[in-house]
């Protein structure tokens, strides 16, 4: 069975795989991990570095392949660190209804097809066939993370103008992350075919609810993994998402927050999706995030919603990423909290 | 009487006036107004234009001298705004125990004296004088804005070597400011002569939770405004003041405003100052403001504890300043909220 | 007659105008004063204010309406100042072959134009009015500065999509800029219209070698100064250009300068275009300006090529803007010298 | 016989040893390597990881132990490379007088001695002892490369208030080069003993004209490279020293490639260090560098530094350093130039 177990790992510097040991001796089973997933302390824009020094000490420190997304900036209170989310045995002793993990890959994607109805596809079928091998219903999903290629100028310079969605790498970044959350969206019905169509098209207001993607120059393909809820799994482990609808929607994770409470849970991991509001006002206030030729946008995004998020949870060490195409409304982002039962949480049931 | 009234503009860029004449519709008499105190757009360090362009504008436009205080930075969800602290009438609809106003000037503050004990021993004075000609008590003041002077290069340069507290422009604002918000602490009773002696000599521990203070170029004494409740004062202002213990500390915050929603009131702005935690950590994780050389170090904080206090409030138009020396704990802050009773609320009492 | 005088000012701040006290006593008839060309140390980008502040100062220290131009960012080694151009007397003790300088404008440019063929039309048609009024042949010109129009948020949104030339602001800075450049050089023969059309549809291998282009919201048509030789006009100042082949091409202004000393002359000022070159490389050598997320690529091309031209001539007080679309081959720039002739260049004729 | 020869290896990223290949094909022995200079593209202040990406790579990719110095920043031009630094042997067709490569290493520098005389002391020995051993004389040394360490937080936090130098990790980078510019100065004979004091105590007109010196977290001691002449070896490489009196002294760089350009011999690389004059001027003129609080001034001091000797060398795969305490005058910089004998120069003999 493929119950999850998450293990967070701070860490000293990008190269810093130290805190393995802990997790190891906390229970993880470094042959079982399926995916890292990491905040690192560069700049997380073009020339950060840190996001691959992170990669190859992971990969190198965990044999296992896994899918590993190391998104750059902590800007703020926000503190470099890794999760390993791995499986873990079925606890007998625990309710049902236990986080599990999945893990698949689309086939390559070819250049002509980023950014467009093609790579959603791919990563919506990759999705629906995660779902159906893992018995995982749609509705039971509350993280889908992507990890998917981007077109790098050797890729555009060979090809003939206008074949490709952009010819500026950057701006490949965010088509292949929008493509991949409207394909997710697709997969598990939070958006239709129309929609999807229109998203791809660039309405802002088509968005998953649970997607966080990330664009690497080092996949050629969409690797996905999913956390959901299955009825058939035994542990502690649990997810919860919701959507800000601003940068600063205190409320909707409030509530999230409030519910894990009101169970007597604890806070596993938070994942958060964050970027500066695109029309530049933030509840009808003129933001600058947009006008800072000092400091990139996302970098100003991060620190805010990151600020406000540790403020909430208590946590620093939480994943909120930037470049949130299609990733929650314009302006918000999609936010999933993994938590764990109290003690005694099965014998309460 | 010295009732206040506060009515906040947003701008459209520094030198924007331009909201001044909605405010004064909404009733604001610019003849009594006594400080200014707004958010500007630049990088809120060194080379930020922004400050001055906006004091210029504020000043030909209020034809009264006012306390001017411009504090840069509105990075992330902040917005640039400003708000007008002015002289209004005593309301005999209204409960007392209404927020007024005070303001007071210490003598010129010689180079040789800036950050010692010289510096604060005449802010307290003067702290003291106007308490005493408001009949303010020192336990009903909840806000204490100082706007004080720094060395100049020139100064620097004019001045035998050691004679000054520090031979470095940007490190006499810190010892400025520090010094400011000691004298306040003194004279408001929150700490003792030899806690004084302890915190200009370093200590970072003593400090002041209602102390603002800014430094600039252009005064050579501090300009002080205080914000208290007096028992003589009838209107619907009221304040109240906490100190957050680090940067994400939420709870502090959520406290004050639970009191003021209890009490059906409405936020009127609020005014915080933020720094980077000194020992790098934040509840024990790492941050990564302190060496992070591309983006400073104010700058990241202001971002952060900006986007948690308007999450929070629901407002980015709030004063979140840096510089926290000696105001509130290392790493924490004061935070003075200022609120508004229901409109019902004279008949309530 | 229009015989040009150049004043050279150092500016202590952005709105520093101290200086033209100084320039009035070297001679300078305020009120003949044409246009004012400045550095300021702002950034250069879109958040810099340093731009604005310096030109109010300047149209308010100057009475007579003049073009100005100031261009953000002195990088590196490059210092604050601002050159005011003016007319001046006849000195009928000097050579003919005065430098003179002759302004216009255009009608104001429709958004639909802006970037356009009827832009750079326009451009052509006024830099040829002013040449014919001012019997200034084309070979004659060694500088054609323009200031042009750009589009701003408000513009864009009231468009339907489509009918402008790109539906970002920045993006139109560089498009205006450009249609401008395009039009100096095909007034003075510079191109071709074929080639005209070639490098507004993108060939930036089309450029001019004379012109000096700026965008600027405070403009809705473009504004002209050329500054060239006249058979006509006696004086002691004079012009060279080149053209910087890559941002390290020393050579070519180092022939320039030779070509200054061997006449016996003096450089009163340079003013040069500098850009990261778009490739990638310089002389074959990978650069990083153009991958920096932390400092814009016109702050790297400017600190460099400031650092450069100011070794060569000596003077850090020198022009080096930033934005040379169509401007000097791509990652170069044209280069215009002014000089003075020796005291006693009458008598040696 | 240490006959000295350098390799030059562009690199496509931090970590990019690819080009090592090549400069085996060009005859470089790894096994007789001493030494890796290298110029990565991180802002080379606190948070540049490239430095140690690319020291981490290359002591990998090279077995034999050489010492290390990866100088962060490329700003404007300057592009990123290695400079391998071998031993070669004796060519017998070629003149005597030959470069030589000879290195050694002090005893660990204890906390309370960095900064301070006995570091000083410590690298004068040092470089004594290997002029002694390769019978070098002191005017024949043209670059003394000096990687040298510094005091991290921990140590800092362990010692006694007072009893170091300084209590900031980023301050004693600083005391360390200079210490060690100062040590070898006083060892090559440049300054007396009563000026190592005078430089120890911060007088920065005391320096040497042929130190290079950075300081890193992973060396407990100073590694010391030196680049000299022996008459006993033979060989095409020589090297020329000069010092920049300021960051725009063309002339005295031009002067040393005109020497070089006289005898028919090629440029094979240039070392430089370069700094923000520390006055706020360059030749009297106002530069904005040290009041930049959006881009480091070092970042500035390369950019410019490197835009100069790049158009004069027309090479930008040059070392240029920042940090040049006690390495050339306040503003300017030691700069070394290592060139090749034209190849019929044995026979011109």
């Amino acid at each position: 069975m493929n119950v999850a177990a998450l293990h967070r790992v701070p860490v000293d510097h990008p190269a810093d795989t130290g805190g393995l040991l802990g997790a190891i001796k906390d229970g993880l089973d470094p042959d079982r991990a399926v995916a890292v997933i990491g905040k690192t302390e560069g700049n997380g824009c073009v020339n950060d570095f840190t996001r691959g020094m992170a990669a190859t000490a992971w990969q190198a420190a965990l044999a296992a392949p896994v899918v590993t997304v190391m998104s750059g900036g902590t800007e703020g209170v926000l503190s470099p660190h890794v999760v390993v989310v791995a499986e873990t045995d079925d606890d007998a002793d625990q309710p049902p209804g236990a986080l599990v993990v999945a893990a698949g890959r689309t086939a390559p994607v070819a250049p002509e097809e980023l950014g467009r109805r093609e790579q959603a596809d791919a990563v919506a079928a990759t999705v629906r066939r995660i779902c159906r091998t893992h018995q995982l219903a749609p509705e039971d999903v509350h993280f889908a993370l992507v990890k998917c290629p981007l077109l790098t100028s050797d890729v555009i310079a060979a090809r003939p103008t206008g074949t490709l969605i952009t010819a500026d790498t950057y701006d490949s970044m965010a088509h292949s992350r929008g493509a991949s959350a409207l394909g997710v969206a697709h997969a598990l019905g939070e958006i239709s075919d129309a929609e999807l169509d229109a998203g791809l098209a660039g309405d802002r207001r088509v968005f998953s609810s649970v997607a966080s993607t990330s664009a690497g120059v080092e996949v050629d393909g969409c690797e996905i993994v999913l956390l959901g809820h299955s009825p058939r799994a035994r542990g502690r482990l649990r997810a919860i998402h919701t959507v800000m609808v601003d940068a600063i929607d205190a409320r909707s994770v409030q509530k999230a927050l409030d519910t894990i409470a009101s169970a007597g849970g604890r806070l596993v991991q938070l994942f958060a999706k964050a970027e500066a509001d695109p029309a530049g006002r933030v509840r009808g206030r003129r933001h600058t995030m947009l006008t800072d030729s000092d400091v990139q946008a996302t970098r100003h995004a991060r620190a805010a919603v990151g600020g406000l998020l540790a403020g909430l949870t208590g946590e620093p060490a939480i994943y909120v990423s930037g470049g949130a195409e299609h990733q929650g409304p314009p302006g918000g982002g999609p936010v999933t909290l993994v938590w764990e039962l109290p003690d005694g949480a099965a014998q309460m049931r």
